[in-house]
């Protein structure tokens, strides 16, 4: 069988650290014959800044456009902080994401069992918690144009950024909320601020419409600030919600964090599916580049592995191979790994690399 | 000595009722001397609609205006959902806003000693909980224009908002966060994603500079996403939160929720101050509307009863009368007093109107 091609962006911080367990992975993947991977590395983010003076070269853009898939570490971090915003590190993420066109961003948000005490939530209220965020990833705010700071006649400034959205960018991102709340609990919430924006009245509408295909799924609308709200108050009231890029930023990093399992947390980033039955992907953990345990040994590798199963589920059809190394992270927890970030007060925690061990043991 | 005027603006929902007990506990300060309002009444959201056609009236308008304090209940419910969006019934309150230029607004998410255990986080970590959240209120994404839905030549849509900050803006609501946290404990959060967005950089560029004639305040700049991870995290370590309108109004309802009692949290929306030495100011619940409830004497009034409080510390300087009735408040809980939002489960529960009853009995 031809191997799969896979691009491989560490990026920043912790991202090459936990990369290097994900290549731990794929080596015994190999090895035990379950899948071939043809591996490319290359720079993004302030390492790509500090080699070529950009966070995504062309080239490195050629190849993730190239490759069957993308698994990408972190960028950012305070060292490039007075970079230009054109040439931040952040932006070879936002380049990947628009210029690939992955619009779909799936954030799963699960609360281990093994990790419930962990929430800062009681117990009761995360035990068992699975939502998934759909996020819209090529639109609104992050891209919408005029974006510029202007000087006044009176040397002051005036800043603008616009959120454009569209039917057709609205209507993909519904069809896929929709088609993964049929595989899970058949319900979906959406979360817009309708009352005082008119890209969420536009939202609003044309979900609704969407929805009319969808006659087995439970569709309920909320306001993306009382949704902020019952994700704290009643989380698990949740299962698919989907929203648009900024509030979906926001409401996925506060559902990733109920979990008390932050660096847990995987995504998929995905594109449209083309003539020939595939579609461009990018996997990432939901975590940053954490600067300040970077190069330490302390970062949990979690969520970079987990991002390799989706990969395997999502981009090449293993749905088998994923589930084992998804099964692999739940008994190495099982069996009591843990690094610091998840680790009880006063036990002794693995290091990134022991707990890629671990998981490899377990596989 | 000349009545303080008061405009009451109850609003929908379970506007009215709270607003009922607010009559209660000023007919009780007038009587006891302790201070006299005259207090006129007028419509808004809603029920305006219902009455004029439009969610606040010129005449209502020109009456807050006037006015010493604005008193507001609550706006909207599924009643005027399809309503033109130029006269739902959030448009009133924010014209109101708009109009009597009332861009700071102050959001304090304080954990009663009594509520901690109805919190959905762990006791320790919301135990003493105490933030003031300053949310610009007049300026970005609310108001930026253009704001608009146009149809494309295929048909379909293209919905666009537009998030506008001047420096001029930035500086006002930056030394009101700055000015708070001198009295309070000397640190301030400023969140925004300059990582992304140019108001976000401009932001961040202001608030850094105003900062400098505050060499005694501590600052730190958070982005967003993870201010709102963070709030759930670990929410003591902020004590004032700056933030911009869109992210203040999502942030300021996850820091309210934290506290477990959203049905005590009161809000002031100040404008400048001027020659006069004083400033248009309105009072609001940060709860909303509440249909669901309304009618059924279940409402929780102490967060309306609260902004009365407030609106005798900042508009009318009687800080002593403002201890006072926060001090009522404090002894009608620790006396047992409970509303249904905040009574343990299986325990009995006072009405709207008895919680009232309970707080004037308390001063
Ligand atoms: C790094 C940043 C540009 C990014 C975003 O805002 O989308 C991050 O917060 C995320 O959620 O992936
Ligand atoms: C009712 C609505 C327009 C309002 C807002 O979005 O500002 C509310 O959510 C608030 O926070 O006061």
């Amino acid at each position: 069988m031809t191997p799969y091609k896979l691009l491989l962006l560490p990026g920043d911080g912790i991202g090459p650290e936990v990369m290097g367990q994900v290549e731990k992975v794929i080596g015994f993947l190999a090895q035990a014959g379950i899948a071939t991977f043809e591996t490319e590395h290359d720079l993004v983010g302030g390492s790509a800044i500090d080699a070529h003076g950009v966070p995504l070269t062309d080239a490195a853009l050629a190849r993730a456009d190239a490759a069957d898939a993308v698994l990408l570490g972190a960028v950012g971090g305070p060292k490039w902080a007075d970079v230009a915003y054109e040439i931040r590190p952040e932006a070879g993420l936002l380049r990947l994401r628009k210029d690939l066109g992955l619009f779909a961003n799936l954030r799963p948000a699960i609360c281990y069992p093994a990790l419930a005490d962990a929430s800062a939530l009681k117990r009761e209220l995360v035990e068992g918690l699975d939502i998934m965020i759909v996020r819209e990833l090529t639109g609104g705010v992050y891209f919408g144009e005029p974006k510029e700071i202007t000087t006044l006649p009176d040397g002051t400034k005036r800043a603008v950024d616009t959120q454009v959205y569209t039917t057709g960018e609205i209507e993909r991102i519904a069809h896929v909320a929709f088609d993964l709340a049929r595989k899970r609990s058949g319900r979906v919430a959406s979360a817009e601020k309708h009352n005082v924006m008119k890209s969420g009245v536009l939202w609003k509408e044309v979900v609704t419409r969407v929805h009319a295909e969808y006659t087995d799924v439970a569709l309920e609308h909320v306001l993306a600030d009382n949704c902020a709200m019952q994700l704290v108050r009643r989380p698990k009231q949740y299962d698919v919600l989907v929203t648009d890029n900024l509030f979906g930023d926001v409401l996925s990093d506060v559902a990733a964090m109920l979990t008390g399992s932050l660096g847990m947390l995987p995504s998929a980033s995905l594109g449209a599916v083309d003539a020939k039955g595939s579609r461009k992907a990018l996997y990432e953990p939901v975590h940053g580049s954490a600067p300040d345990i970077a190069g330490r040994d302390f970062a949990n590798p979690l969520a970079m592995i987990g991002s390799l199963a989706m990969a395997l589920r999502y981009s090449f059809g293993l749905g088998e191979a994923a589930n084992l190394l998804d099964g692999a992270i739940t008994d190495a927890l099982a069996n009591g790994a843990r690094t610091r970030d998840i680790a009880a007060e006063g036990t002794q925690a693995l290091g990134t690399a022991g707990m890629g061990d671990a998981v490899v043991a377990a596989l």
